[in-house]
């Protein structure tokens, strides 16, 4: 069932004591490029560097109080694993994250610093789902899933909501996609509280499970994803994909070169820290700038979580 | 002769429409760290993006209609060259920079996208001022020195003046110093528009000349700086030098692994792209945080033209 607007609504007055309200940017090299007028929505700048952070604490908001007690477990090497961390820290619960033992130190490290409780397993996606199931069985922890569970999807809408706030007239906004969470609940928002807004799914060629999902009707899972925006490497959830499909208006692929381009000017132009993944909308913008010039565009800056050497590495 | 309100006043009102009023970003996590309540003006998103962008428009709006006819000129190789050449661009004047041969074909690229014309030399300052006269002679061109002038200074301390409007309150202000144009412009702009901030000058002790001078009242060159903070290599000028001494309150002296520590912070932390330069305000401050706890800082970040590979070298 499609969520409504009081859903919507509801879940982020829940959340707002807990996230930033993340500034928007503007560009003018950007809106040169593009000509468009174009507006970032700045969620590498959110509490944990990431707006995994929003799906996080109202999924540990809608838990009952019989729930919380027995804390949360989820598996993840990135941005969910850090958010539902820090959302159990905040509301005093425990949090069990499986993680691959070959996972960077680094964000092992940052799970912990949230207070969560890091259990380690084989880097199969098998064995991280097996060991879950028994922490889950041991603990009764609730599963909490990166997107695949609504109140992670009305969290992530929260962003686009807060965007459409704070810039009137939006003629678009441009959401990546992975798993879908945050496109699903862009376009919730953008359906619910805009007249005038389309919502625009963007991946790379090298992932396009959403975009072969989205033009045949039928949800196929991503098999051996290859691009650099490893926030969009997973499978599109069975429950963001029906409201993708009634709400999103078209979903644009671009190339890895176009993904790098986009992510200089974030970087170079901008100044900004953020994620590989977050180049992907500028990107297909700048690829497809033709049917967009004039137009007021939203874009969600989705994460800010990122090895600086490895982008720079890819800038040079 | 030092200048007066009226001056800073007047600089403000004249670079304003030329000008970002860049915002001023908080962190938690740096809050936590230094036990201050921290403030930082982020001039690395200013135009051309570093707050000399200030100074160079100030500069090209003092010269008379006879002067500007003839264009202006300057040697640098950093960002005071791009912001010479985008102000004269904006004033619709001929731009000369003389830029070592060995300049990073990048910076060179900068200054002629803002329309400026390059000229090479070799790469010694003896080789950079002859070759400046040179073309001041030929040419009847307004040598522009990048802190050593008043109105370059003034444009300079707009920045802290739009902080201090911004953010009530404030104890301190940090600054890096260098050639001390910014330290100097933000301890008349404390002066003259805050009844309680004291300024701060902060710089590496690789490069301390502005320590020396400053608590031995002579004026001192910097020989062989030593430092990855690039942009505070350089000597102080005599024309700040005498506002500091009687406008700053202590000239902090850090090392360079506070430096990349600090770094660390803006770009893993708060996901901002800034010059090496821009942490060495933030290490003064955790260096010595014992002496701010509970006080309420405003640190200028300076730039963010950087070679993004360069600072990755630096965090791994």
């Amino acid at each position: 069932m499609i969520p409504t607007k009081a859903d919507l609504q509801k879940a982020h007055n829940s959340i707002k004591p807990y996230i930033h309200n993340t500034p928007v940017f503007t560009s003018q090299t950007i809106n040169k490029i593009t000509g468009a007028e174009v507006f970032f929505k700045c969620e590498n700048l959110q509490k944990m560097g990431a707006f995994k952070m929003r799906g996080g604490t109202y999924a540990v908001q809608c838990l009952t109080d019989e729930q919380r007690a027995k804390g949360v477990a989820t598996h993840s090497s990135g941005n969910f694993a850090q958010a539902v961390a820090l959302s159990a820290k905040n509301f005093g619960i425990k949090a069990y994250i499986i993680m691959p033992e070959n996972a960077p130190t680094v964000k092992k490290n940052a799970v912990k610093d949230y207070g969560g409780e890091v259990i380690e397993c084989e880097s199969t996606l098998k064995a991280r789902e097996a060991t879950t199931e028994k922490i889950v069985a041991k603990t009764g922890a609730t599963y909490l899933h990166p997107y695949n569970q609504m109140p992670v999807i009305l969290g992530q809408g929260t962003a686009c909501m807060e965007l459409l706030e704070e810039v009137e007239n939006l003629d678009y906004v441009f959401s990546p996609v992975g798993g879908g969470g945050l496109c699903a609940g862009s376009a919730l928002a953008a359906h619910y509280f805009s007249k005038n807004t389309e919502v625009i799914g963007c991946e790379p060629f090298g992932a396009d499970d959403a975009y072969i999902s989205f033009t045949t009707g039928v949800l196929v899972p991503q098999e051996n994803p290859n691009t650099i925006a490893d926030g969009l490497r997973t499978s599109l959830g069975d429950k963001p994909f029906p409201i993708i499909q009634k709400y999103v208006k078209e979903i644009i692929r671009v190339e890895e070169q176009e993904i790098v381009d986009a992510l200089r000017l974030h970087w170079e132009r901008m100044k900004m820290v953020t994620e590989p993944s977050c180049a992907v909308p500028l990107a297909a913008l700048i690829r497809r700038k033709a049917d967009f010039q004039g137009k007021r565009v939203g874009i969600i800056i989705s994460g800010g979580n990122v090895d600086v050497a490895a982008v720079a590495k890819l800038l040079s």
